[in-house]
């Protein structure tokens, strides 16, 4: 039996999220009509993400078991010819057994773009969240950004609703970049509660348009009251850019 | 009664053209629900070029006549608010009752784009021909085109099947730059058969990838036959860029 790990690319536009549902274009649903089609028989089928309807990818992950010998280059092109042109296999590698999508990440990457501009370009903002005005201030929204990096109790960033345990989470790297009328941001941590970067975005909108000072997010943290916060950025800003695994040869221990 | 000119953009995937068809989406029907919803009943509706399913416009013009006295700025707003996302009005105008977006215009800019690299990118291949290989020799391209450049009979890129009379056009400008993966093509003449971009595109990437010489250009213009050619190049790298108009202050004598 082998171990495949598969890294893809998508966009999320117009699937109901990565999760499989009934009746609903999925990413998962794509994948696993694509393995039962060239693969055959798989099982333990994982993803490094459950990313919402909208959201895009530059480097999900996902891994499954399966008895087929098809060499690795042939299993990418034959998945890449079954798959909707919006999804699409960038490689294949055959990892241990004990590999697991989701749990062996030790970090990822979410990029979130902003296209600040009155108008609009569909073929921008299909991947960009629309901010149409105030003309936002970047060096307030680094300051806010500041606060947020490092290990926090992200409570007050997580979903509504979320009934998760443990809301700690480590933000290793978060900068803020302006190209013309694009503000993006990348934000890197060892793992995320849900809608917790689009709520931080939110936020940090909020913060670049004067409407929430950036030393109100130092606030909203302390307070771990998810009711401090506005609604979440919108999906389509968001990318899952990369999955960081530990090197193959670092002992686990 | 007032004569509007509006500019406008979209994403032409997921539509099936242009031109309005019963229980399909189609450019026309979005922009005919969003008139009728801002300025209620309108007349004379036109579109300097019937775009193909797939195809997209930076650049599209419309026009039509209503007598709703809205301001120009929250016509556009307005329409926008009730397009869907991939649909965008850049401008409007009031022009003279004279003005028809087709029949008025003098030239047409449209823009090919080539994305030349095995692995693909959907929010790239949505809007590029994706040729994998083989790498395309820019060099042996332009020279097809110098070929087709100027007026000639085009009657060997017209849409198969097509029936119109006239089939000599002029090529005013066409120039193809290759930037990292990417090739675009930019065409512009005072009109076009239909299918007469995608064709030459075709015939060009099969020059460029060493299946056809550059001077095989000529021999095919001159064959006025158009099954000497292979098959349109896709529509989803296509765009119609701008559309050109006389001078408002030129006289139409």
């Amino acid at each position: 039996m082998r171990k495949i790990k598969l890294v893809l690319q998508y966009d999320g536009t117009d699937f109901a999220g990565f999760q499989i549902q009934p009746d609903q274009p999925t990413i998962q649903g794509a994948l696993e009509r694509s393995l039962r089609a060239v693969v055959g028989k798989f099982d333990h089928f994982g993803a490094a993400a459950r990313t919402d309807a909208g959201v895009h990818a530059l480097g999900q992950v996902i891994a499954f078991t399966a008895e087929n010998p098809i060499p690795l280059h042939n299993l990418i092109r034959a998945m890449n010819e079954h798959l909707p042109q919006a999804i699409n296999i960038l490689d294949a590698e055959e990892v241990p057994q004990s590999f697991r999508a989701r749990q062996s990440a030790i970090g990822k990457l979410y990029t979130y773009r902003i296209w600040n501009r009155e108008t609009g370009a569909p073929y921008i903002t299909r991947y960009a969240w629309h901010v149409r005005q105030p003309w936002l201030n970047l060096t307030w929204m680094r300051l806010g950004a500041s606060y947020l990096k490092g290990r926090h109790d992200f409570a007050a960033f997580r979903s509504a609703g979320s009934v998760v345990q443990n809301t700690v989470r480590n933000i290793t790297d978060f900068d803020l970049q302006r190209v013309d009328d694009t503000i993006e941001a990348r934000i890197q941590g060892n793992g995320f509660l849900y809608h917790m970067v689009r709520n931080i975005m939110g936020a940090l909108v909020e913060v670049g348009g004067g409407r929430r000072t950036a030393e109100e997010m130092e606030e909203v943290l302390a307070s771990r009251d998810r009711t401090r916060l506005g609604p979440p950025a919108p999906p389509e800003g968001l990318w899952l850019t990369r999955v960081f695994y530990p090197e193959p040869d670092a002992d686990p221990n």
